[in-house]
C-alpha cells in the first residue's frame, strides 16, 4: 500500500520540446508498485503550456483549479475546476492555461503500451 | 475524445452489501472507451462508508474534500484533502467519513481484472 499527501511529492519542471511552465508531481507511478496505471498531477503557470503531441496511449484528466485550453485534433476547448477529459490514444493534444493563475489537473495514463510484444515503459509513470 | 463537466455527471447510490451513504459519479468509463481504467468520484456522507472488503484489482485514490480514514487491512489512517493511496489488489480495505461533511475522493480502477483468462469487467467502471 501508498498513502501519502500530495504536497510531500515533489513538482518537478517537466522537461520537453514544446513544453513551457509545466511541473508535475508523480503521484502514483511504477515505483510505486502501480500494476497498471499512473496518477500524475501538471501544474502549468499562466501562459505555459504542455506540448502540442500525440502518443499511443490514452490521458484521463480532471482540472482541479485555473482557467485553460486543451486542444484536441484541430479543435480547442475551454477548460475550469471540474472538466473531465479523456485524450484518446493517437490523438494531438496540448493543455494551455489562458487565465492568471495555476492551471492545474490530475493526468492518468497507463504504466505501460505497447504490450503486443515486450511493453514499454510510458514516461512519466 | 470525451470531454464533459463533473456537475453533469449523475452521482447514483452505491447499493452493496456493507455500503452506508455512498455515491459514485462514473466520469469516465468502459461506455466512453476507455482502454484501460476508470475514473469514478465517490461522495460519503457523514457517517457513511463503503464496504469492507477486497478484490483482485487495485485502486488509486486521491482525496478531494472533508475527512475520515480508510481501513486497509488491520490499520486505519487519516484521510483529508490531498491523501493519495494505492490499494493495491487483495488487501481488505473501507473507507469511512469520521466529519462533518461529505468526504469525497477520485478513486481510479482497471476496466477489467482476471486478464490469464477471459478478462472480466470491473464492477463500476
Amino acid at each position: 500500500m501508498t498513502l501519502k499527501r500530495i504536497d510531500e511529492v515533489a513538482a518537478d519542471t517537466v522537461r520537453m520540446d514544446g513544453v513551457e511552465g509545466v511541473t508535475m508531481r508523480l503521484l502514483i507511478g511504477r515505483e510505486d508498485g502501480a500494476p497498471n496505471f499512473a496518477m500524475r498531477q501538471f501544474t502549468v503557470q499562466p501562459g505555459g503550456h504542455t506540448p502540442l503531441h500525440q502518443h499511443n496511449y490514452e490521458h484521463e484528466v480532471l482540472v482541479q483549479g485555473g482557467f485553460g485550453e486543451v486542444q484536441m485534433g484541430e479543435q480547442s476547448h475551454p477548460l475550469t475546476v471540474g472538466s473531465v477529459l479523456l485524450v484518446p490514444a493517437n490523438l494531438t493534444h496540448q493543455f494551455r492555461n489562458t487565465g492568471d493563475e495555476p492551471l492545474q489537473f490530475i493526468c492518468m495514463v497507463p504504466v505501460s503500451f505497447d504490450c503486443s510484444g515486450q511493453c514499454q515503459p510510458v514516461p512519466g509513470s
